[in-house]
């Protein structure tokens, strides 16, 4: 898969040179190409903002820049029109079904926007080219769209075939099937006077399995009663439902 | 502000050192240390993982190194009882309101899981020391809390005053009313035959703001619907309402 990414801070995307994605990225898996947006200016200042027009505070990146960096990326793309993800708070929401949406891509380019945002002609203009997705992380807002890309990059590339080791970890993990995750133990048994729920150390797969989900379920009712809503099948059993009535009457456990 | 990351890659919090926050912490506006977990293990290999018991793909982290790092860290807290950050996909979700909250406590703590996550009884253990509170980013899977700390402190970091050399810019962004940013123009007016709104020309500063509002109320419906129901005060003008409805029936102009 290939993903460029174009910011004026490029020393930000130094974490995908780390652990998995940088590993990709040596094994040939992920081709990851980061480019400096100031590179595309022609004046002496290698000026890439100016003030807004109508007025209010800061600054707003000018459309020119942009479209050069863009040209020269769509200029070497894998695919006719490569998907351009707009990191911004004004964006639809990044989730799992995103991620995976993304991960069928082969060519994903991020213009990260710095300052109030990029001027919205370059944005209109880059449609002629590109897919265009202004795309949010969440409902918070960031200095910039460098920290999202570490995170959609993150995401997306972690579900490319050969950039975990073991597939199987990403079958049971949160929200896969709906539900948040169930609590995990390690070794030692016994550690600081707590220990591990002797269900996990019986070796009966069945009532394992069977605790996990319930925990689960208690768990997600705990912290994302949102989670439940949405969730159709399989349905709950009476146990699990009891779970969800407890939990409803009792301290939200997200904010202990 | 007072802020430690515990983490077996303290490398990937190398981007705290950049742009604002970096500024932040060489101004002293921002206390900001990372700690490396192996640092707390006492094995000749630094292990701080192992098998799950019940079984399962992946590892979890051992509880024994979270809680020598976490009482090292306690040991030099700010405050009685700092709040200890879990990132984790099976979290509360962040947003903008948790980031305002954050940004009044005195000292914030970061605990990154890696694996298949963190030994629960260490989480357990934690809330005698600790305000604990589980995390998440937002609906999507990350290979650790690592990118996931990079996004939340700068969130948080820049509500802290002196971190945003301007104040103004805080007030004027989405979510900050409820609704989605407007578009932003900059120089040249007239750019590859695309012309920047006249109104925002005009030096008429109530066109300017009432233009504004609808384009945020438009662009809010189009993206963010849900935003539109917890909408309470001002209410809608009828041009606002108008615009609501014919984004409505129109495509949705985040999938473009």
């Amino acid at each position: 898969m290939r993903i460029d990414v174009v910011s004026i801070f490029p020393e930000y995307l130094a974490a995908l040179d780390l652990s998995l994605i940088g590993k990709a990225r040596r094994d040939g898996v992920l081709d990851i190409r980061i480019h400096d947006l100031r590179d595309a200016t022609t004046d002496r200042h290698r000026t890439v903002d100016d003030t807004p027009y109508g007025g209010g505070a800061g600054m707003v990146m000018k459309p020119e820049p942009w479209a050069q960096a863009l040209e020269s990326v769509q200029a070497s793309a894998s695919v006719p029109r490569p998907t351009l993800v707009v990191p911004s708070p004004a964006g639809a929401v990044f989730d799992q079904a995103m991620a995976h949406d993304f991960a069928e891509l082969d060519h994903l380019v991020f213009a990260c926007g710095r300052y109030e945002g990029i001027d919205e002609r370059a944005i209109d203009w880059a449609r002629e080219l590109f897919d265009v997705r202004p795309v949010s992380l969440g409902d918070y807002v960031l200095n910039g769209g460098e920290v999202a890309v570490l995170a959609m990059v993150e995401a997306v590339g972690r579900l490319i075939p050969g950039v975990v080791g073991n597939p199987a970890s990403l079958v049971e993990e949160s929200h896969a099937d709906g539900l948040l995750e169930y609590p995990v133990y390690t070794k030692p048994s016994s550690w600081r006077g707590r220990e591990v729920p002797e269900v996990l150390l019986s070796g009966n797969h069945a009532r394992i399995a069977q605790w996990r989900r319930l925990e689960q379920v208690r768990r997600t009712a705990q912290r994302r009663p949102d989670l439940l809503s949405g969730l159709d099948a399989p349905a709950l059993t009476d146990e699990e439902h009891a779970a969800v009535r407890e939990a409803g009457t009792g301290p939200d456990d997200a904010r202990r």
